[in-house]
């Protein structure tokens, strides 16, 4: 896990005039009267949960005060905390304004943890409906009395207990058989329709893994299946990134040679497998008492995890090999899970808008009666718009390039220690935010949207991203003018970090990207600005983005109408719903098959949109 | 191949007065009028087949009079030649008898082949109906204007084919599904219900994998699906024989640790697979156009295929962990087949009551409105008896020991080259043939079967089976009375081959133990002998055993109304048929499940009736 810390500038003076003490840390922060706790928090450099992006409805930022004053408890906070039952001196840091010193002690759940290889995938609301069940019955030993076969015990209790009496089973369960009747034994039968899939202690339920795999990084999720609790979660980074920073590359590897797709592939699924076993020994279970598994993750991850065919995935039209839902036997994949355990895969739309897609749209906005557009950012980023009155889904993926993941940007780097994530104004000066409080050495894809965000703010670049050459801080690089983010004697390598003209260009065209595709797919539907009520932004880089810096560049349209929400890891609650409920695996079927991918090159609009996008919007003054 | 010669002893003298020369060998031999040309070709070490034991039934021994003068042909044999198209001048060996010299032709479908890994079963005369079906379909290409993914290609053909739309497929189908799919192409898709198992050239049909794993001989048959037309079919001896001559030794030696476990069951799965490579280069086939394949086996050759748990087969009472069938994916078993093949493996009926007796219950005796009498004679002798007034099939496994596979008895041997294995009298003498016309080394079970049965006529034993001693042949050894076979002189390794007086009991508790087993089952149904009207003798044993022997010494029932069929490798039959049929396999479930398997050790009758049938009956001349 990851700690970060303000560094660097501290702009504490003029009109700061109240003292923030925050436990159980200690550390403190002099804000202006009327700021958040959740901005004193950022700037103390202690960043609190906020998955919905500080407008009060995730409940994430739960804070306790111990003492100070505060400005009044606006009614629907009020109600919202009562609700979840927190204690009467609870407050959300993002509506808590400081009216005086105050002492504030953070709960743990309040700390954004492991940022970076998030697994916060919010609760499940949804009612448990495994496709594995488990029985407890007793079965009578072998003896001369009775010399019915093994499978015949377990059958003949299976046909008493459910009235089912075919019974079938893998190779792998078959070979448990015999070993499991021991002297008049009580045993857990778990089944999956009328199959046998292993066998377990009585007392102990089956439990599920749903997994996430990222191209950045891997979350795996332990839960028990009948009642859909949360076990254990875990993340870790794509063991794949030395094949290779981004998809193309990786494919490319994996197409020159099939013993290059299986180093892929068995690279991921160790990994899965390591996952598994730690999240197994945090809940005291046992690895075959993992009896479903259910995968998601974009178009190339799962080509490369099942070793699918991937050349007609790297030319025009870039088609998958395979985009229906498939179930794996987890032996196939040399998971040592319950012998008869499957894992399914769910199913993705086409190209390059996957089964990641189909979970985030079945997780956060399928069944939804507002009209609502979904993105997950990444080197392509996936869009959705769903519009109530009809029943698909339109979709599109644009290829924003590796900007948001640190890439092609001078200064750019991965959300690693010592990276610029977070940027912000204090005193008309560019204050910012490192990645484990270390000195910093570049800035990762938060960090560059804040960055422009201020020197739009600041009119250090002007609204066709031109900067202005009279700023004191931008002068003239190798590659034209650059602004100087820090200069070499703060930087952890002595060198400046600047953001150049380039970068800016950069940026414009990837924000551009994301925002035409949203254009237009509105445009396709008939959807006008004010009608779309809700804007849902998913994945990782989605949840720690500043939401007003990506609407403040014009990477997000500003609706007027639109409640903006950062769900986390929405894929991965996809998949979570998908492990223990039959219904949720049926809809995301439904939703692969409902949803219509648009080609955006087709599409007459796209390139003039995509035009006007590159301009910078005119900065909005918000009054927070 | 193996062919076999009358060596030694040829009594050509005395009575002989036809010259029988059998085309194209050239071979000859004087015979008395009236001699079948079967038995002919026997005395001259031509073995014609003869499947139905030489009583008129299987038109296996079938030959072509070239000159010379028989005794006229009865109406029955007519019939049956004409109604199987033979030419005028056919006979059937067994049914004609000289009259004067003559010259015959023998067709190579009439050599016995291949005898002691016997693979004949005969012809299926079942209606195709497999679970895998063939579609030819042209696929478009990826292109700009279709970027359908590879899978939806397929499925949407299949669609517009079947009218099934949902297709699934295993994870090894779905990595093929992009390669296949080039320009415009044609293909054949096989198809399992509503899975997509395999790709082939257009015009390629799948074919299937019949096997029978027998505890000395492992037979395959290659068979196209649509037809059940016999490609190609071969059989080797098993190579657990190694690790164990018998079962119980195979058992015990799995059960010690897990690798070797896996020892025995690597060797029979190599070796089925090397048998399928070379059935499909006869054939000239793909490996992977191998679309299904069905396994029957004793219940220990199936546990030690599937390496399922064995530790309960060893003590009482002696159960099977799996006596359901079930399907095993071919890759789970290494074997390099169409990816979404299935192993089907048919059910056991209990014990050691195996797939194999289930198998050759549904080729020969399921639906036969018969009182019938079924009987595979090994090590374990499995017996069944079809009452058709009732539903069920009784069926038991008495433990013969390896008497016939000539085991236990002094000079006993397998039926290997140099094995005597067909003793007759001729002139009130001894005389033998051996296995590949080599000099004499050792006996084999049916040579064990026919000197027990001369000895008997020659009044040599009295019907206690003990030896007479004043008879010339008859001597003290070194363990009491012995019959000397062979001297020294005539054999190959320079010794005496003698049969003793403790052979003879062993041979007399072995045919004991299956008469009495047929009997107690009888008893149990209330079946007199007059009831019985077939009785049916599969397997590689019971095909070349002499019938009139195995009744003369009381192994076989005397049964005044029963026809004896030797059927062959009726297991063998058994699986082509559930091959190429899903009602059949679905039938031999039903046989499975319709069977009684009686514990004659709880039969109060079975130790008298052991005891009555340790005699030997009284000897009857036969008119033949």
């Amino acid at each position: 896990m990851q700690s970060r810390n303000v560094a660097a500038i501290n702009h504490e003076s003029g009109n700061s005039d109240c003292l923030v003490t925050f436990q159980p840390t200690g550390r403190r922060v002099e804000v202006e009267t009327g700021t958040t706790l959740l901005e004193a928090g950022r700037r103390a450099g202690l960043l609190l949960s906020a998955a919905c992006g500080g407008v009060g409805v995730c409940g994430k930022c739960c804070v306790e005060i111990l003492s100070g004053d505060l400005f009044p408890t606006e009614h629907e906070e009020r109600e919202f905390l009562s609700s979840k039952g927190y204690p009467p001196r609870a407050r959300l840091a993002c509506e808590a304004r400081v009216a005086s010193s105050v002492v504030v002690s953070i709960p743990v759940g309040s700390f954004i943890v492991g940022q970076r290889l998030q697994v916060d995938a919010q609760d499940l609301s949804i009612e448990c409906d495994p496709l594995v069940e488990s029985h407890v019955m007793k079965l009578a030993a072998h003896s001369l009395g009775d010399c019915r076969s093994s499978y015949a015990r377990v059958s003949d209790a299976l046909a008493s207990c459910t009235g089912e009496i075919d019974w079938t089973m893998r190779l792998g369960v078959s070979r448990q058989l015999a070993p499991i009747i021991q002297d008049d034994c009580t045993v857990s039968v778990y089944t999956r329709g009328t199959e046998i899939i292993g066998f377990a202690s009585p007392g102990r339920t089956p439990v599920g893994l749903a997994v996430d795999v990222g191209c950045t990084k891997i979350a795996a999720y332990l839960l028990k299946l009948d009642t859909g609790n949360q076990l254990a979660a875990a993340a870790v980074p794509n063991p794949q990134i030395p094949y290779g920073e981004d998809l193309i590359t990786r494919l490319v590897y994996a197409d020159r040679s099939r013993s290059h797709a299986k180093t892929l592939a068995s690279v991921v699924g160790q990994t899965i497998e390591s996952l598994a076993k730690n999240l197994c020994q945090d809940a005291k279970v046992e690895l075959t008492e993992i009896a479903d598994v259910c995968v998601v993750g974009n178009t190339a991850m799962m080509h490369l995890l099942l070793q699918l065919p991937v050349t007609q995935l790297l030319r025009a039209p870039f088609v998958a090999a395979l985009d229906c839902g498939i179930d794996v036997s987890a032996g196939e994949l040399d998971w040592p899970f319950a012998p008869g355990a499957n894992v399914h895969v769910l199913p993705s739309i086409g190209g390059f808008v996957g089964a990641d897609h189909v979970a985030m749209i079945l997780a956060r906005i399928d069944g939804t009666n507002k009209t609502t557009i979904g993105i997950d950012i990444g080197t392509n980023t996936e869009i959705v718009l769903r519009n109530p009155k009809r029943q698909r889904f339109l979709t599109t993926s644009v290829p924003s390039g590796p900007v948001f993941e640190g890439g092609h940007i001078s200064d750019g780097m991965r959300a690693a220690s010592g990276a610029i994530d977070r940027v912000f104004i204090a005193d008309a000066e560019l204050c910012y935010a490192t990645i484990d409080a270390a000195d910093p050495v570049g800035i990762c894809g938060s960090g560059v949207l804040d960055v422009v965000a201020a020197l739009l703010r600041l009119d250090v670049i002007d609204l066709r991203g031109h900067m202005q050459r009279r700023h004191p801080r931008v002068r003239s690089g190798k590659c034209g003018l650059e602004y100087l983010v820090v200069p070499a004697a703060e930087t952890g390598h002595g060198r400046d970090i600047v953001l150049t003209q380039q970068d800016i260009t950069q940026i414009q065209l990837a924000k551009a990207a994301i925002c035409a595709g949203i254009e237009t797919l509105m445009d396709s539907e008939g959807i006008k600005p004010l009608d779309v009520e809700q804007v849902i932004v998913a994945g990782a880089f989605g949840s720690y983005l500043d939401l007003k810096s990506a609407i403040d560049i014009g990477m997000l349209p500003r609706f007027p109408n639109a409640q903006y929400l950062q769900v986390g890891n929405a894929a991965g609650a996809g998949a979570k719903m998908c492990l223990v409920s039959r219904s949720a695996r049926e809809r995301a079927r439904i939703i692969a098959k409902a949803a219509t991918r648009i080609e955006l090159k087709k599409c007459a609009g796209f390139d003039g949109a995509m035009a006007r996008a590159t301009r910078f919007p005119k900065f909005q003054h918000s009054n927070s």
